[in-house]
């Protein structure tokens, strides 16, 4: 590429956004950053790669009368050590913006990078239907259970995304395109987006 | 084009979404519903065409202690006709849908035909700034106005939509593809667009 641009991509879960990020950046020829995004601010930090991970689902919001409800009590003592991880973390977002052209998933990087003039903000959605496909397809899920797995893990996302930033998940202004790999599929999604990319980069 | 696609674009005043439109029909080689199709309603029914477009603005919601609102009451002795507006209307939407592949704009065509599998619904909208400057370089608009008029046309465009549907104008969950020309530009959305449509035209 010849431009420095910035693709962060969120997505739902189940609509095969982590799939679309991936094949993007092959077809691109730039670095895609996911987990190993979680290993750097681990290695830099000395903290274990588990705490980003689980620091991530503590933001689920329990239902009042659960038992997590009660757990979740506990969990808060831990904000300051949550606050730290995501600070960690979005050091390692810019840092890695910094170096070129990439793509990033989630983690903020929307929000972390907004005033970045080269940041184009993806998000990846899909029906239900599909979504379900997809989970069963991929994951030892019963059918009847994956839309409730989808769900509650968008919840999750979008818990930990309002938390940290001071706009809503999956709210259209948020981002430059969206696309429903529900029509498109992954490849469709990714081929469009390559086309946009290009297009971008030829300016 | 191989297949029946019939792609739909709801925008946001200001986004360039009406020359998206044109032009992907134009690349495509299919027929773009626009004023044209208030015209085709307008010559079968006998109606005005003025009156298919004063429909659409007499859903703009007024402030309640305006002298719109007084006026408003009077319009809605008008809501059996504009009923009727809205239903010879979405009758030429259907036949046009039916006829093949084709490019049609706003008038609830995405809910009209969503239980059409052949349907791509689009979403253009556009940062304020980006409305702004486009506003102002093609409308006789002084530049503080111009967002004011973006924002009233919109609700208008919402409160026509909303009325007449069960779903929210500008929802993601209504579209399959949604583009930010504040970002790609016109030209941009149209061959990202145009390299989606042609993807699934080869399926």
């Amino acid at each position: 590429m010849n431009k420095r641009i910035i693709i962060t991509i969120n997505r739902q879960y189940g609509s095969g956004g982590r799939s679309v990020g991936k094949q993007l950046a092959e077809q691109l020829n730039i670095p895609c950053y996911d987990y190993n995004l979680i290993a750097m601010a681990a290695k830099e930090s000395g903290f274990a790669m588990e705490l980003f991970a689980e620091s991530e689902s503590s933001h689920t919001p329990p239902a009042s009368n659960s038992l997590l409800f009660t757990l979740s009590s506990a969990a808060n003592s831990d904000k300051a050590l949550n606050d730290k991880l995501y600070n960690i973390q979005s050091s390692v977002v810019r840092d890695v913006a910094m170096q070129g052209s990439c793509v990033i998933m989630g983690r903020c990087s929307d929000y972390l990078l907004k005033d970045d003039p080269d940041c184009l903000n993806i998000f990846i959605y899909a029906d239900n239907q599909s979504k379900i496909d997809r989970i069963v397809a991929r994951r030892d899920v019963p059918k009847e259970q994956a839309l409730d797995l989808a769900i509650r893990s968008d919840k999750r996302r979008a818990a930990y995304y309002n938390y940290y930033t001071d706009q809503k998940w999956g709210k259209l202004e948020n981002y430059d395109v969206a696309i429903n790999t529900g029509i498109v599929g992954v490849d469709g999604a990714v081929q469009t987006l390559a086309a946009l990319v290009n297009g971008l980069d030829k300016d």
